[in-house]
Parts: C-alpha cells; sequence; structure tokens
C-alpha cells in the first residue's frame, strides 16, 4: 500500500490521478489533497477518499470547506504553507506534483526535502529551476518519476540500455490544432480552435501550449533536466496520431519507443506503481485497427516557440524560467482573448529579448526570474508592443 | 575482447557476422568458423580473420582448404564433429549459431554443453527442440541471445518491464511480396516474385519462408521458447515497412517496440556486444524522410503456414519439428521449382496431418522427428499427392 498526496487534485492530472487510486484501492491510499478553490469537485474528492489533510489557496475557500466537511475527521488549511504542508506531509510516500505553472516550484521542493518520491506532472518545476531541482533530489536520494506521457515514455525506454549508449532523446509531438496551416493563416486562428486539441484531453493552459508547440519546448527543457542529456541530444518528432509518446535513439542505431493509447492515466499509474505495472490502466492499443502512424519535422517557422525554447536552453540559467513565466501570462491572456495566437510567441520572444539571464540557485532565483517575466510581460502586452 | 566462433560463416548472417567484427577489431576476434563447402569465400575469411579452427561439410573440401591454406596456422576439420569442435572450441567465449536448418542443431547443443554464450540466428534449433535446448541452457547458466531482428527487439523491449507484467509480444511482418494478393492469384506467383523481398537482403531459405509467412511462423515458436511466454500470448502484427522490429504489450497497456532500419547487423552486433552497445552499427533511423507506417492483421487463410506454425504449438512435442522440416523440404522443392508456390503450405499441412507427435527429449528425437518429416515431405511431393 503507497500513501500518495496530490497538489493539484481538482485539475485534469489529479482528476486523473484519483481515478487511477479509485481502480487500485488494494495499492493505493489518499492521505493529502491540495487545490485551488474549487471546493465543489475537492468536498467530493474529500468524501471520496478521505485525506487526513487538504489545503485550499484562498483562507475563504478553506473556511467554506471546513463547514461543509465538518462531519469528516480532516484538517483544512490554505495558501502556500497549507500546500507545502501537503506535499511533505509524514503519512504520504509519493507526492504528486500537478499544480499548473511556476506555483508548483515550493511545495514541490518541499516534498523533495521531506523526501517524498515526487510524481512529477508539472512542468514548470523542472523548466525554472531544472538544475536545482535535480541536485536537490540526488543529495537527498529522491526519486523523480516523470508523469508526461513523453517523459513516462523516454523513461520507460531508457531501460533498454546504458545512459552512455544513448545517442538521442525523440520527444513525440502531434503538431497540434495548426499542424498543416500556413502561416499567413495562424494570424487569424480562434481560442475555439485552439482550444481543440486533436488527440488529448487536457487542461485549458496545456491545450494552448500544445497548439503553440510550447508544451513541446517545454517538455525539452524538463527532459533535459529529468534525464541529464545535453539539449542538442534532445529532439522533437511530429507524429500527429500521438500513438508513439516518445522514443530513445541508441548509438548502435537501435531506437526503442513506448506506443499506447492517448491516456494520461498510463503514465500517472506508472509513476505511481513503478517499479511494476498495474492491470488494465490504458485501453488496448490496436495497431492494426488504427493502421497507419505517420512522422515530420517540427517547423520552427511556423511554430517558433518551440525554437524559443531551444534558445532558452542555450541562453541558461534563468532564461527557460523567464520563457515559461512569459508564456503563462501570454496564454492567460488568450484564453481571456486578450491577445491573438500569434501574438502568444510576439510576447515571449519580447520578453526574453529583454532578459539578461542569471544564475538560478536557490527557489528564490527562480521566483525572482518569474516574477520579473511576468511583470515584463504584462508590460509588452498592456503597451500594445506586440510586432508582427 | 570476446573471441567469437561462427557457424554458418560464409551464409548471410555468418558474412553479417564478420563485417561487425571487421569493424570493431579491437572488441571481437574470430577464433572459430564452421562453413558449408563454398571453400572460396571460406579461403577468403580465414586469410582475413585468422581463426585457428576450421570446419567444412566434406573431406575433400576440408582437403581442398589445407591445400589452400599450407601458409596459414589453421587446423581444419570436416563433417558434424568438425562442427562440433568449432561451436564448443575453448578459446570461443561467444558461438554464433547461423547454420540455416536443422543442421544447426547438434553443434548448437554441443555450444551449450561447452558453456558458450550463443547468439542464436538458426531458427530450427528452437524450433524443433525449444524446450529441450532451454532446459540445457537453463540447467547449465548458458545466456541465449537471439539474432533474428524480431526477437532481438522483444529481447530489448523486455527491459522496460518485468515479466510477471507482460501481456503480449507482438512479433511484426513484413508481409512478404505477395502480402496484398488475391488467394487466387498466390496459385501463379513465380520463384523470382518470391524471392524479392520487399526490405530485407536475406539468404534464399529465409527468403521463401518470408514469401509463405513460415518465417512468422518459425519465429513465433522460436519466441515461445526463448522467452517462456505461452503461444496465446504471441501474436503476429503486418507491418509492411519493417522499421518496427517487434513489440511488448505490457499489462497496463503500455507498448514497448524496438526499430531501426532493416539491417541485421543490429541485432547481430547486439547480441555480440551484449549488454553494452556499440557505436553505429546500422544506419540511423529518420521517421521524418520515412514519413508512414502502416500496420495490418495477418492473413491466415491466404498464408496458411503462419496458422500451421500455432497449429505445431497446439500440438506439441515433435509437430513443430515436423512442421519445419517439411517446410525446409518443400521450400527447398519449390527453389528447384519442382513445385509452386502454393505447394508449399500444402506439402507441410499434408505432412503434419500424417504425423501422430511424440514427446521430443533428447536432439535424437528432435531428429528423428526432422527425418521422418522429411521422408514424409519428399512422399507426398514425388507422390504428387498435392491437393488443392
Amino acid at each position: 500500500m503507497k500513501n500518495i498526496s496530490i497538489l493539484g487534485s481538482t485539475g485534469s492530472i489529479g482528476q486523473s490521478t484519483l481515478a487511477v487510486v479509485e481502480k487500485y484501492p488494494d495499492r493505493f491510499k489518499v492521505v493529502g489533497l491540495a487545490a485551488g478553490n474549487n471546493i465543489d469537485i475537492l468536498e467530493q474528492q474529500v468524501r471520496k477518499f478521505r485525506p487526513s489533510l487538504v489545503s485550499v489557496i484562498s483562507p475563504t475557500s478553506a473556511e467554506k470547506l471546513k463547514q461543509r466537511c465538518a462531519d469528516l475527521r480532516v484538517v483544512i488549511l490554505s495558501g502556500v504553507e497549507g500546500m507545502v504542508q501537503v506535499a511533505a506531509m509524514d503519512e504520504a510516500d509519493i507526492t504528486v506534483s500537478a499544480i499548473v505553472g511556476t506555483a508548483g516550484l515550493v511545495p514541490t521542493m518541499a516534498a523533495i526535502h521531506a523526501k517524498k518520491t515526487i510524481a512529477l506532472a508539472n512542468k514548470e518545476v523542472l523548466v525554472t529551476a531544472g538544475e536545482l531541482v535535480m541536485a536537490e533530489c540526488k543529495s537527498r536520494g529522491v526519486k523523480l518519476l516523470p508523469v508526461d506521457s513523453e517523459h513516462s515514455a523516454i523513461f520507460q525506454c531508457l531501460h533498454a540500455g546504458a545512459n552512455q549508449d544513448i545517442r538521442k532523446l525523440i520527444v513525440t509531438a502531434s503538431g497540434g490544432p495548426f499542424r498543416t496551416f500556413a502561416k499567413k493563416d495562424l494570424e487569424q486562428v480562434t481560442l475555439a480552435q485552439a482550444l481543440k486539441h486533436p488527440n488529448w484531453s487536457m487542461g485549458r493552459k496545456i491545450t494552448i501550449d500544445s497548439a503553440t508547440l510550447m508544451n513541446k519546448g517545454l517538455e525539452v527543457i524538463e527532459a533535459r533536466w529529468l534525464f541529464g542529456f545535453r539539449p542538442e541530444m534532445i529532439k522533437v518528432l511530429v507524429h500527429p496520431q500521438s500513438i508513439i509518446h516518445s522514443m530513445v535513439e541508441y548509438t548502435d542505431g537501435a531506437v526503442v519507443a513506448q506506443l499506447g493509447m492517448p491516456d494520461m492515466k498510463g503514465p500517472i499509474a506508472y509513476a505511481l506503481s513503478y517499479p511494476e505495472r498495474l492491470n488494465d490502466v490504458s485501453p488496448a492499443l490496436d495497431l492494426a485497427a488504427i493502421g497507419t502512424l505517420t512522422f515530420e519535422e517540427p517547423d520552427m517557422e511556423r511554430f517558433p516557440c518551440l525554437a524559443y525554447a531551444y534558445d532558452a536552453l542555450q541562453a541558461g540559467g534563468s532564461m527557460p524560467a523567464v520563457l515559461s513565466a512569459a508564456n503563462e501570462v501570454a496564454v492567460k491572456c488568450f484564453l481571456e482573448e486578450k491577445i491573438r495566437y500569434v501574438d502568444v510567441a510576439r510576447v515571449i520572444r519580447s520578453v526574453m529579448d529583454a532578459h539578461r539571464p542569471f544564475s538560478i540557485t536557490t527557489v528564490e532565483d527562480a521566483l525572482k526570474a518569474d516574477l520579473w517575466a511576468r511583470v515584463e510581460a504584462e508590460r509588452v502586452i498592456e503597451g500594445g508592443k506586440l510586432g508582427s
């Protein structure tokens, strides 16, 4: 029996994690849940899974939830301090880090300091402070297991050989809903179009990131730290069917790939049960029924966010944190229809161009870079300084 | 430095093995070669690789080779006894078993008894006596490493999980040159058509086996013993591009696949260097350039040899040996244009129908089944008893 605390339990990954726990009640027990302010869903989760500790963002939400859950034995906290307590609680063996954005960094670090095994779904933790986070994991002997389908795939494929025999990591990308759009047509695309991901059902922010290929850029940065390979060894390959979740190319020319139906429960369950595998987590893959898998090179001209991610890795230090924070602000504005699809990349480029990267040696450094980029991105957007 | 003896050095796999050895002279040294009667090629190999022991089939060939190699320090033997001595020679660390057909069984068993690591390219060793051979390997602590690209792929994919978490082995098949032929058109196909394999450059016997899908049937039987899974867990999937070399489906729904350009040097080098991998063995795979991979279910009605292989596994005992021996005779007659393509399956079916399977507990049992099936197959062919 593994005890699990979940950061971001009401989000897409959080709910899928709970679906996995529910399916394997003899394997997993939920001990802690942290969420935003969606207390309707959270209350249901608390009633069903009976965690001993719960946290929400605002004290007001905490009060409301306390009243609703007065009949239950559960401690309800709020704010960053509450999240940190859920992340690091004594009873937990595994902390699932599934809070979207830089907000996940502090509680994830708290879980690492408390020597929890981390099931990492939050991309920004490694994007903003990857070198620091991996060093902390190493010095404390903490296992960091990927929950992203691509990184889970690579992690599985890495078992087929030794690290010194690896030539490339190949991160696959669906290409998003605009894969076949001409550059000029991208100027006209709507929010509704961007929110229609061809293969995966995900949260809104990550769906937009998939439409800009920034999601893939963040994954490249994440892979760079998670697996410790140089950026030039990490390639992106567009594979519209999202059946091959990623690959590892070995020095002898052999490529090992992990495939499956697009379903987040697969990588979530794998991270929770590793090194074992559970039965019947994802629907069986029927390649004969699917028939055809296709592949193409990513087009960094039409999807410049991917190029910017490589640029940020190249620049190093705080630049990936700045890329990610600028992207968060830009995507939020796009979701609010304050800017257009193509403006997302322009905001990020402007913010990166204005940034002088510095070293990230503490969480505070990462948060400082993050905050600077947010302010700068707001300034770029409010100032209407978007070029074309 | 690993010392290698090669059984079947002048054949397709033997020559590819020597190409690998030649490329990595600081890793491998050839100490023994056994071949048929192609002493022109064998003499060149002896001059280049300087083995201390060589064997050919006939005493006459041995005498000729001795005269030609009089200037070299090499012992030249002949017959089964010579093959066995090469297979089991003291200096060898690895014995590459690449003699085609049942002829490979006795020397491979000799290598197992001498506790050599076996790089197995011969299919019939496991098809005719798989249970016995694996038991011998187990009791003597001998590693049996696959050289077939499909089994090498599965072997690599098995590293991604524990055996108890495996649901299926998926052996891919190109489908051969007649994949799209209607059943009635198969009656008319010629030897020249059957010898044109779409993807792989191989020996003539295995090329015909690919055209009938018997090759895949033999691989299913081989996989059954090599990896120890029940026959119903081993599936065949047609994949005309031969880029995915095979797959393993885990209980959680994850599928792990090994991909690469079709090139036998990959699996050969992997078996020789395992658990390490060598650099730049096979050409790099460029999936974006390949563009499309397709998949379909195998059609056992048009390609009954595949169904017969499952039937033989089901019947057990000597039946797989009989299947394989009847196939060898039938393919030989087809290569000599004595029978038609469709007759190959009919010969095998007739021979299997006439066989009462018995247990294989010794090599002699396997050879007895083999001989019986050969005589019966000749009888079927000579007697013109082929139905339609």
